[in-house]
């Protein structure tokens, strides 16, 4: 049997991270000894326990720590993280550590580093002797990559102030709850984020355009709240069908009522847009006079496109190209505060797997099993509102206002 | 092969009725031929159609026939219909002629006579020489009951303004629609409603509180837009549980949080309810002071909660004997004109079938499945609305007081 | 301000107890200090925990309590439960205590006692001396009621061998799992519930005739499977639909084809039942020869049908009476071992509040939102599977065929 | 007023083909009077229309005809289709022809010719003389396109045998329903598509592998039911990563039970599939030795995995560039007679965009909105089976082996 010792301190029992750090040991088939465990007496101050694990074999022993690492666990003894120098492109060791979206150190000739550009399933690299997380496919043969346990430490977010309330919403995100209150405390979010002169980033479907979303969005955008819409093909041309045709994949947002067969509005928009050559210069000229992508552009707003398999036409802005459009949106999420995932499932996991788990997230959606899957993946600080997208962001646009007086 | 003519006459094309008369003969088994068909030849003319339809056996034949009086086909000879006296009560011949929810005329001496008290899935029989529908459990030995198809003749609704849209409404509901424009079209329902002289009823359950639903339901109620509320016992616990504690099954409906686990104040609120002796006493006594069911007692607002084999308590007001709760809600339906449905399938299902197909339906919940259900069992004036239930009803006691002005 | 000590004993950390004390404390608004923790240091040892609660006023300090006893704690200090004779029926005093479905027992006399009758929303009565659980509305003038949180302590029930998986499963129900592991431990479950000499109680709804469940079902029933099938009107009357006319609400279920617009096989199967007066008068008189009624009334197995608002007919079998169908549901549920519940919200609710929480409960439905909901409220021994109900049944009756060989 | 004559040939009544025409007519603003109207007098006879459509202006009549275009109609007067000779790259008139996935004609020089590479949302360009849909972005300076309604007729597809049944079932997709039925349907149309020598293509998600569809899902493979599997970089990192660890997203299939936080082998497994260098070659070498990928290496089945904006890795297989991915998807669907979707609504729509509508379509999804959603875009032969994926494969399989005895 081999054994090796860990140690956690922080907010351990009432984030549930204790129980996890357990949960996580006897699923991986090892067992535990609590060595020294201080109990913080109260709400307010935290603990700190010694664990010795033990498993039967090498690979347990280093998954099962690997595993508590996401935990805010660290190996007890102090040793450096071990740097194996890459042979090949995109190849690593098969021990090599995959990221977290925690925050996370390594141990680097006995000083405790951060590393940078922090996401999930990533690498950790030495770049002009700075650790930073890199994608798999952007190793390179001669970087040194961290691997193994050791010299590794994670640290989880404990945002004090809203530290009970997320506990509850990831385990409890239900159509059968008040939006009021959801409303009040993103627009409270924003505000924060705002002040602290951080970026806020729309993740959106197209849902947004025919729930009646369009007014609403427009008046956040004019009202400076946000920073860089992330969206796919189909946003930018049902709103710029609506603008030109009153109506979106054929249906008239005016009186729900379908027009046409055929989406040949949607193939018009296009070619329109195409005779332009963008969406920018289609507002420039005046072909394009209203709706969420016209406001974009009037206000600076930046937009990344990133195609999928079944886009139509696309859009002479749509990324057909995912490595680029993956690049694109990291991009914008660099300075990122928040990030509203407003009903797009696809879009919004490839951004959640950008982004550090201090990152606020909101994900609103009418259907619950989606708002619980994002909410799973993001970060502690996770609201889901399960309700309609438009009616969601007409009150956050009022709420808003109001605040603004 | 034995056969049988039947006519139609209507606007049976545009209303896809033609289309369901031949799908029903050929999902029977039986076949048809067309004797003469004169076609309308524009929108507003009516058609009419004649068909020898042919089947095998006598049962085939007469279920066969059956199935298109529900679409407006009648037996084309003029023969009276078949009574039949009942020897047992509850027992009727097997070839009993089954009602649906259309208006439905039976030929009597030869002069056709209008059905009352039109219902699905009920008998026809003769009360003082009235032929009217009665439902199979209150049949009584001693009675005339209508058998087989002849002299029986359906008349579906249509209402020529809405017509196009509610085909189109019935195949497409969608969580991905406007819901300004259904809100417009409910409120423009419920003015004509009150201008016709009709009833409004509501059908709400508990998801009318959870989702911040109370105020907006006082201010119709206040409004004098409900004439009834039917629901269970749950509804009226939860209001009042928010009442007196500011909870809702233990969650706080102004933080969102939990307050406590198990329970205890919903029956601690059916506790004082006891006390008190009934809902009405309660507020008589001062002891309930607001929420949905002292709005209701305020303002005469009948209430009726039949009760459910999930029921705690129940209240002192919940009628558990399920034949007086099926009587309580068929009487509060007599002459209503309007029935909204909020988030409640059971009783939703149990008032739609009690409802003749003339009466206005709007279905509203989050989940579109149920919406679809009973969109597809309502009349063919039926709304669905797929959307937050508590932001549906705020939006719509705006648009009630703004045309209020 | 007010304090009270509590102490609390078992598997504390890994079976999330501790954070869930810790929850409810601070979501009451009070705050603890941690007196005494003794921990296991491995994961088969127990831990003890000794907390000083503070809360600003007397019903926030008991509320908060009786919210811990829920987890297990109990009040240091060593009284007797109070006991409080009753004025009126149905009527107890404000802080009267309201019971979980854990196993509780009561300090009389000095003498720790287990209450019988264990469910959860009753309050504790005193019978010939005996404590235990009686609904609110049998509670009788004269009884002795227990109220306040002295003298109560709850055991959590700790069944070692799954205490880590059921932590997994309450988490993470999901329709992207494997169906074959849950019908495995499902049938292991109901072996072992056999070898207990225990009842195993289904609760289904009639999408177990619509997905091919009869034939599966039916093979359950002949292997001595069931005791008893608590239901509605709606399974009796399609499973007797189809054994008469092969249709089920007017589909067929050899071919999928819908046979008539209307439901009048339905009504029709009704009328027949009226005619033989019961179910169990069809089967001896030859009129119902097949289905899953008839497979009960030929192997004597229970079945109790409760009545609903949306109940057609309903069969003369049906109990309309609330009160009477909750006694006999209840009856049915005093000894079982487990509990299969079947595609049927309502009913399965119903259940649900009657069982104590060590009776293994396994909840089957397509539903991924039914399926949550139900393991949320049921036992810490549930199974939720998300799946097909009829391919379900099918794998099951295989897999207790094949363990029989 | 202007107006135009159109005619309609075929079963357009009890296909629901002729209201869908007048609800099209009215939707766009226009009105019609019918000019002749013969009915086939049975089931088996066609019927021909003739209706004189009146709009107020240019556009609306000509927007009308082209929706009536897309069931069945054609102008009545013999005019050739009108080209027009493109001058930029990827832009068209305003009033190109937007083409349907159904058989569709043009008129050129007086005859009739039939449009090659049909498929929905394409334009239509002479290419050597030959008409043929090209999608918009393909589409060169110097082109010839066709614009406007004149000399454009589209063929209903009307596959008598089963016309009746696909009207319903395009209505009456439900989780209630039996799955054997559809089972047997679908395997005959396998068999059916086998023996017209046409291929048979699979559209598969990660569900295939989390729900144990990897055994049945070989069986097919290995019996040669497969031609070709169009999907994304999921599933096969699902897949392999089940077959190197036992585990899909750290979840081991065996006992259900999740083995690790963080996805580590996912990432693994990709860096593992990198050293070899592709997934064929990592068969090739023996790295990979089992699971779906293995099989389709070993039995020349084609794999195509398109990239989307969430995938991590990605696996070399993976096509990143969009336009690459989609013309091979379109590449494997060439000579397709039929496909089967199976719980991945992200690739059957982009398969869906490619198709004519006279392949056989199948759409397998736990969600019955998913399958609602990609029947309703389908093929008039779409058949929808709400069901657990895995034991449908499982089914499947076994009706495959058993008719091949």
């Amino acid at each position: 049997m081999l054994h090796e010792t860990v140690s956690a301190k922080g907010h351990l029992i009432d984030t549930h991270v204790l129980e996890r750090i357990f949960d996580q040991i006897l699923e991986h088939g090892a067992s535990y000894e609590i060595l020294r465990f201080e109990v913080g007496t109260t709400h307010a101050d935290e603990s700190e326990i010694e664990l010795k694990i033990t498993a039967e074999d090498e690979a347990t022993l280093r998954e099962t720590i690997e595993a508590t690492l996401s935990f805010g666990c660290a190996v007890a003894s102090a040793r450096d993280a071990r740097l194996v120098p890459i042979e090949r492109d995109m190849c690593v060791p098969e021990d090599f550590y995959s990221t977290t979206n925690h925050r996370t150190e390594v141990r680097l000739d006995g000083v405790w580093r951060t590393v940078g550009a922090q996401r999930m399933d990533a690498v950790i690299v030495l770049e002009d002797g700075e650790p930073l997380c890199r994608k798999l496919r952007d190793v390179r043969a001669g970087d040194l990559v961290v691997c193994g346990v050791s010299g590794v430490r994670v640290n989880l977010e404990q945002t004090d102030g809203e530290r009970a309330t997320f506990a509850f919403m990831s385990n409890d995100i239900s159509s059968e709850r008040s939006v009021e209150t959801s409303v009040k405390r993103v627009a409270r979010q924003m505000r924060r984020t705002r002040e602290e002169g951080k970026r806020i980033i729309f993740v959106a479907g197209p849902v947004v355009i025919h729930t009646d979303g369009i007014d609403p969005f427009r008046s956040l955008i004019e009202g400076g709240w946000v920073d860089a819409i992330l969206s796919g093909n189909a946003l930018a041309v049902h709103d710029i069908e609506n603008s030109f045709f009153g109506t979106s994949l054929g249906v008239s947002l005016g009186t729900g009522k379908p027009v046409e067969e055929g989406h040949k509005n949607h193939m018009r928009a296009i070619n329109r847009i195409n005779h332009a050559g963008s969406i920018s210069e289609a507002v420039r000229t005046g072909v394009l006079k209203s709706g969420i992508m016209h406001a974009c552009v009037e206000h600076d707003v930046d937009v990344v496109l990133a195609g999928s398999i079944r886009d139509d036409g696309p859009l002479p802005d749509t990324l057909m190209d995912l490595i680029e459009a993956q690049e694109a949106y990291a991009h914008q999420l660099k300075d990122a505060g928040m990030v509203l995932m407003l009903s797009t499932m696809l879009h919004s996991i490839g951004v959640g797997n950008m982004l550090p788990s201090w990152v606020r997230v909101v994900c609103v959606d009418i259907n619950p099993a989606v708002v619980t899957k994002l909410s799973d993946r993001g970060s502690s600080q996770t609201v889901g509102v399960v309700t309609d997208v438009g009616l969601f962001l007409g009150r956050l646009a009022e709420e808003l206002r109001a605040a603004g007086d």
